[in-house]
Order: structure tokens, then sequence, then C-alpha cells
């Protein structure tokens, strides 16, 4: 059984954890566009590939599947998560699964103001966002809004130009400067984060895992704790069951008053999956298990609580003097 | 010999390596104001303290020195390094040795303007800088410089709200939102970082590691590689020696179209150290053979090009359901 890993950058522990998870029954293979990157040399093999914007990049993924001998497919990076999900009849005539949602699912994931209106569809609660200044502006003076608020790019990935906005003068200027923004409610409360997988054979929520997060950095979480919160545990399984998520997904969500809102889904390994792989939430395993034809079980809250993960730099040192570039 | 490291963070690779150079001859203490700071757990023994802005807190650092019998003490996090320089005498008094360099040199690095000044004065080429609209706008109007610019907090550490500026509205809006900016010329080149050891007992730059910087995250260095220039050496070396600069400092470079424009001082172990130690530039061994009251031979240069360094994140689990939450 071998898995190949689109994008792999520097997601070492996602590429270890497939590792130990395989061990003696498939290899992981890697890629990057980049020859410096230190999860791609942490696989069994390392395969250097175009920008996913390249023309061709896709039949080319497509052409390792078949000279490794692949059996199922995922990437770590946003941007390639729709052609992955795009692609998937193409790779599932090769025999190989691609570990991802359907594709209008994934994109819906990308535009932050469809998946709010997503969220309140299904009963949940999220931040109020607007699209413009004057809808915003319209809700202030029926008092359901007021500054501070954040703006953002209604598709942005990551927390790239995120601001927290607490005056017209601010916001009037950051639309000036920028497109496609969006001003959302301030969420002045505990950030958490879920690790949720959906078996890929059942359609079942098989795991949740949920962290608090206590510090963030780069937009990522740095520092966080085991939790586990019932009610969470409840709203998460029914959402992604029905919307019909498959696979691993990241779910952030703000706490403010004892209420839950639910923020965004990354359709893919969140940064902070290994807290979860620590805990003993095992979903290379579950893949696995999956592509093996077998079903997973229920096991969600299998973790204990207050185990506390910190995220620190460790380098990866390559002599790069030959011309020969990948190991 | 023992070493006290202040604020240790995330900075597990500087405390494992003085742990590794040490191992046999003395322990290491690590502090941190919260109980959540991987490299503390690294040492030999995790002190908690306060903030350091917290009444008292210099004199809490003093105790530790007393109980734990310190030879020596450095901080890694910029806004200590004032208070650890301004109690240099207190320490030394105690036979301390604080790896720093004098206040007033340590409080002209965090002065950016002050700092490009100080380079000019040495003959060493440094961006442009105007701490207004109106100088900056004369100076364009003689075509000394114009658009791209940079704008950045004139006293800032990393590069917090840097904004590359493009036109006179941004400009304007940033001035309007935040205080103490200054208007750097917009480097468009190749960052290079060097890693110097400044003798604590000759006063001689004994040991210059300069790197090219390949990708930067979240203002720190994530990818760089070794090189050797012959001419930055000579310029690093002269420079730092007439400053009278102490221990271990790091230097922001930029080239461009073949000129080196000195940026930025830190003057502590930065965050790309740890990729000079891989490469055999061993500073906490150069501290270590200081502290036993030995000259350090001058090694500039001692170490090869072409070494690729690429940080990914690593992660430390701790179980915090008991009260004690220091091991």
């Amino acid at each position: 059984m071998n898995i190949l890993i689109l994008s792999a950058g520097t997601r070492d522990k996602v590429v270890q954890f497939f590792k130990n998870e395989l061990r003696g029954e498939g290899r992981v293979i890697a890629t990057d566009c980049s020859n410096l990157a230190p999860a791609a040399y942490e696989a069994d093999k390392f395969c250097l590939v175009p920008r996913i914007n390249a023309p061709g990049y896709m039949d080319g993924i497509l052409d390792i599947c078949r000279q490794e001998g692949v059996d199922a497919v995922f990437s770590l990076i946003d941007p390639e998560l729709s052609m992955v999900a795009d692609y998937a009849e193409r790779f599932k005539e090769m025999g190989v699964t691609p570990i991802i949602s359907d594709k209008d699912l994934v994109d819906k994931c990308f535009n932050k103001f469809e998946m709010a209106k997503e969220f309140e569809k299904h009963g949940l609660k999220t931040a109020l966002c607007y699209l413009s200044i004057d809808e915003f502006n319209a809700a202030r003076k029926e008092g359901k809004i007021d500054y501070p608020v954040f703006v953002k790019p209604v598709c942005g990935s990551a927390s790239l130009h995120i601001n927290k906005v607490t005056s017209d003068k601010e916001l009037e200027g950051l639309f000036s400067m920028y497109d496609d923004l969006m001003i959302q409610e301030y969420m002045n409360g505990q950030e958490y984060g879920a690790d949720v997988y959906i078996d890929m054979l059942s359609g079942k929520c098989t795991s949740i895992f949920i962290k608090k997060k206590i510090k963030m950095r780069a937009g990522e979480t740095d520092k966080s704790v085991s939790v586990h919160i019932p009610e969470l545990f409840d709203q998460i399984s029914s959402f992604v069951e029905n919307e019909g998520f498959r696979g691993i997904i990241d779910i952030d969500i703000f706490e403010v008053n004892g209420e839950y809102y639910f923020s965004e889904i990354n359709p893919r390994f969140g940064g902070g999956y290994p807290h979860a792989y620590a805990c003993g939430v095992n979903v290379p395993a579950q893949i696995i298990n999956n592509l093996k034809g077998n079903k997973n079980p229920v096991t969600i809250g299998d973790y204990k609580d207050d185990i506390v993960m910190m995220k620190y730099n460790e380098i990866m040192i390559r002599d790069m003097s030959g011309t020969e570039l990948v190991p």
C-alpha cells in the first residue's frame, strides 16, 4: 500500500506518521515544487514537481501514481485541494483513492461567506458577516453589530490580511486597498480546533479531537490543550455527515459566553493535527484501514483531556553542493 | 559551569546546544513566564518566572543566579536584552557573566533609525530612511527615493507591522493609523543573515557565519544556505569591533545589484543560529571557553558553502492534568 502526499512542504510530522503506520506494508511518496521541502525528504521517495499552476501539473501527478503504484493520494495545501477533488474520477479509474471530499464541498470551504451561510442552514451558530461596508453599516444601525470587526478576504486561506478593525477610517482604508473583503463579527472568545475524520467507506464521522488553542503564530496553532466538549461532538458529527465530508478535515470554532460559533473548515490535515496523533487519535491508521476495505468504528472522544502540545522549530540540514538535488 | 537562559520560549535548539556543549561540566537552567515554553523543558531545570515587566522581575533573576550557582546569563527575547545589559554590574558583582553588549549599544540596536546612521558613520551602506512623510516627499522630489517603500516602526522588534507601501494613499493611511513609523527605501534584493561572535575577553570578532535567506516565515528565516562573502567578513568584523559588541549577535543584510546594505542588528542569538551550529560554527563552545577564562582564536569563515537549513515544526507533548505544572 503506497501513499502519495502532495505538496508536503514543511509538514514533516504528517509524513512521519504515515511512515510509522505503513512500516513494512508500503511506502510514502511525497512531492513538492521545491527541493527545499523538508517533509518531502522524510518520505521514502521525493518527487520534485512543477508548481501546481504549471500546465499539465495534474497529469504529472497521475504519472507518478502509475510509476510508483500509488494506492491513495492527498494534498497538504489549500490551493491544490480543489484540483485533487476535480481529478477524483481520473484517480479512481487508475485505482487510486483521492482522500478528499467532493469538489463542490471543497470549493465551498474556501468561500468564507458561503460557508457561514451553510453553518446557519444547519442550525449552527457562526459570526455575522457582510460583503460590503453598506450592509455592515445597515446592520450596525439596527444594533446587530459594532466595532471591533474582523476584515478578511472572502476566499483567503490561512490568516493572510486578517485585520481587527476598530473604526470607519480603518475599514474604508482596507476596502480601498484590497478587493473581495468581508466584514465579520469580532469573536472575542476562546478559539478551538477540531480534527475530524469521516470514514471514506461508511460516511460516518468516526473520530473528533478537540483542542483549545492557547497560542497562534502566523495563522497556525502553536500551543493547544486537549478538551472534551460533548455538545460540539454532536454538532460536528451531524454537520459533517449531512454535508457529506470525507476523510480528514479541520474545523475552527470560537466560544463566546458559553456559545460555540463555527468559523471555518479546512478539508485537509490541519496544522495542529500532530496534537491529535500524539493523543492517540490516529487518522493515518483509519485512512489505511479504509484503503484496505474496512470501515472504522466510531471512536469519537477517545483521548485524554489536559494534554498540551507545544510546537518548536526543528531543523533539517542538507548538502546542496552537488547537482543532484533530489536524494 | 551553569548557564541561565532567560525567556527560553520555543528556542529549543539553543537550549539543546548548550546542554550538548556542557555535558558533564554543568547545567542549563531556563526561565520563562509561561509553563508552555517547550524550550524551558529541554533545560536541566525550568524556573517559571513572572513577566519581564513585573515589579522586581530582575531581582528574581538575581535570586535564581544565587540559588542555582549560575556562571553566565543571557536572554533570547528582545525586550529583555536591555534589562540584562542594565543589570550587568549587579550580575558581575555576583560572579555571573552577562552575555550581552553594553546597554547603550543594545538600546541603539532597537532604534532602526539611529542604527542606520551608525552604519553610515562607519562607511557601511544602509537603506535610506525618513521619519516623516514630509522628509520622504522632499527626498522623492530630489529623485533620491520612490515607491515602493517599507514602512515600519522605528523601534519595533521582529517584522511586526512591516508593510511594503506603493502609494501616497497607503502611506498616509499607515501614518494615520500608527505612531513612530519610519519610511525606508525598499530593498529589492537578496537578504542575508550573519551570526557573529565577538570574544568577550579579547573583543575580537572570532566567528562569522553568513547565510543567504531563501525563505522567511513570520519574520524568521525558514530556509537558508551557507555562503562565504569575504567583503562582508571584513566589513562586519571591523564594524562590530569598532562598535564594541560582545558575545553573540545577528546581523541582517540586503544585497542589491552586488552592493551590500546593512539593515539591522539583533544583539542576541538569531532565530537562524541553528544553521550556523549545524555547520560547525559553535558559539556555545566559544562562550563556555570565554567563561573558563580562555580567549577564542579567530575562525571566521570556518564552514562549508552550500549547506541548506530547512525548518519544520516539531512538537513537545506534556500532561498538564496535575496541579504541578513545572517539572
